[in-house]
């Protein structure tokens, strides 16, 4: 392997922070940044804005135009061999005679996996793979995810106290976290093409599950109307899901898991639901009142192109996907407040009899957000 | 006012960092660092180690010696003008024939307040006030509390999972946090005069309630054993405190808190811990079972010279500490671990029936140690 030089690293962590502006807005795309560089300067940059449009590496050639001939670019993915939407990567990269392309990781979908890179490199480019690459991944977790397990990347974001409890009422009216936290929520649901929640919160909250940002952030992160809604996933084992709830109200998909027998049972609601636009995930129960969570997932991932799904429910819900182990990083919000004796619990999981067998999170990051902080972990196996 | 420069600035910072030295040292005498400049360049620096030992700013003109004429003296705390174990440092830099002083706060000792500085001026030295005031409070919270109020800082310190609870066990060695922090633990205890328990944690754990800490730690903050072991409290309302405990037979001084009353009840028990060497803290009971929390902080201030005080107790202890608002500040280990259902809470609070009657702590550091975090929150009123 050869080694990469602090030039390398510092273009290439250009082409990250390019490929973070469009977190919001590509999916089901993966987020990507590319840099093109000719003698030491910067001579075209660019990310992948929405599915559809030119890709990252595209839009930085166009930049540099004439020259492009001779480069190094640096792209955060491997850039494309197929003809998608838009014509492949690897085709404008040879066209504009580059001379190296550095490649931070290779594309995680097993069915085009390393053909960008053999392309490039039958037409005598040089191409170096493996540059910060754990920072390519995490960029486009769920997008990983999703095509080597056919599964999306599941945040769970909890907003509680110092003692981990909720607010007591539960619900975002109610959250106890501060403006500046409820804007990082926000801008979190963002990145999410799905949100997931219980009835329990549905009947005791009606919540909107919408993205609400001020309009800097939305211009800055891509996010017109049409796109920046996930869709709204509840998980509703008897049907019980409300005609007058507000989120059938408001732009985007709702879509209610719940068994066959379910939806016959309440067919007059169900019909009437399906009127509103809703759409019905029919799984198992694995046992009472407990839908399958791994069908579900599933099948957000294979019908919906889910690759990032945020779990903010009750602790129900959020108990059962811990206890599942379907967690891939938590998303704590910490008020500076001790909740006092009967609060409620931010997931509800069983009694633990040993220490030992607790499993411990990765930290990975912990700021203050305001006066609160946000804490997140990710799963000791990275998936 | 006159404005400070960045000079200044960078100089006071330095004078800070090595007051932060002395921080595990000094006690009952607060923490000291002191910076003497002349010509742009640092000819002599000192700080406080210890209490009978040389103030900082005589150390930091020592080293600076003949250079010390017509210097600027950078200083945390106000010069003091008594003399005391050691003669005052008023005296010490108008020897030496500084030109200006620059104090961070003036001692906070109300008999003394003010007087080195008049005393310096009175000899034409240039003195200015208030530069990096916060931080130098912060090093000395304690002995400010402690000349102010007549009461110790009190620090409360647990060790959680995410889902704040303890161990359900308790006790050190079912300690849930990593060695990284379990050391972080012990550097806490190390800076503080005292540190509470209740008789309930001294019954299930036998705790050491000790400093230990490995040779380069004991060597950079001068931890000589003599010093370095905080006095341990115990609350005790029916004195049922075991002649069998461990931290009987381990350096430093035992003080068991407890009622006349039980002491009278248990007068064997009592004798025979008294010729162990246990001294008594006799208050009353506030209610049944629950001693005069204040009357017992106000004995430790006066009697001990407690400065810096640490809680390290069950949830009873810790809920009747936060309840009262007796806490200053939160010192909150947090593994990343969810602790299931009936895991023992950090401190017992009575329900909190409207989220507005909680107060919101200020975070003032959260950052990784090891595998865990080390929140520290301050009361919002800063005392």
């Amino acid at each position: 392997m050869s080694g990469f030089s602090a030039d390398d690293y510092r273009y290439m962590a250009r082409a990250m922070r390019l490929a973070e502006r469009g977190l919001y807005s590509t999916r089901p795309n993966p987020a990507v940044g590319a840099v093109v560089v000719k003698d030491g300067q910067i001579v075209g940059e660019g990310y992948h804005v929405r599915a559809g449009e030119p890709h990252a590496e595209r839009i930085a050639l166009q930049q540099a135009g004439e020259a492009a001939k001779g480069s190094t670019v640096y792209v955060t993915l491997e850039p494309c061999s197929h003809q998608g939407r838009t014509p492949p990567c690897a085709h404008a990269l040879i066209q504009a005679q580059v001379a190296r392309v550095v490649v931070a990781m290779i594309d995680p979908n097993p069915e085009v996996s390393g053909q960008g890179v053999m392309l490039l490199r039958s037409y005598g480019i040089e191409v170096e793979i493996g540059l910060m690459t754990e920072a390519a991944m995490a960029l486009n977790r769920g997008f990983i995810k999703a095509m080597t397990e056919g599964l999306p990347c599941v945040r769970l974001k909890t907003a509680t106290g110092l003692d981990g409890a909720t607010a007591t009422a539960g619900g975002e009216s109610q959250w106890i976290t501060d403006e500046a936290a409820r804007q990082r929520g926000h801008l979190l649901r963002a990145r999410h093409g799905a949100i997931m929640t219980g009835i329990g919160t549905v009947l005791a909250d009606d919540p909107s599950l919408n993205v609400r940002l001020p309009e800097h952030l939305q211009e800055r992160y891509h996010l017109d109307e049409a796109l920046c809604h996930p869709i709204r996933v509840v998980l509703d084992s008897q049907l019980r899901f409300p005609q007058t709830a507000k989120m059938l109200n408001l732009p985007g998909q709702t879509l209610i898991a719940t068994t066959d027998a379910a939806r016959a049972k309440e067919k007059i609601n169900a019909a009437v639901l399906h009127a509103m636009g809703v759409e019905f995930i029919l799984v198992d129960e694995v046992s009472p009142g407990r839908l399958d969570l791994q069908a579900i997932l599933r099948h957000l991932a294979r019908e919906w192109q889910v690759r990032d799904l945020l779990v903010e429910a009750g602790p129900t819900l959020s108990g059962a996907m811990l206890e599942e182990d379907r967690v891939d990083e938590l998303h704590w919000f910490r008020a500076a407040k001790l909740l006092g004796g009967d609060a409620r619990p931010a997931c509800a999981l069983p009694p633990i009899d040993a220490i030992e067998k607790v499993r411990r999170w990765t930290p990975v990051d912990c700021r203050q957000v305001g006066s609160d902080l946000y804490e997140i972990y990710r799963h000791p196996e990275v998936r």
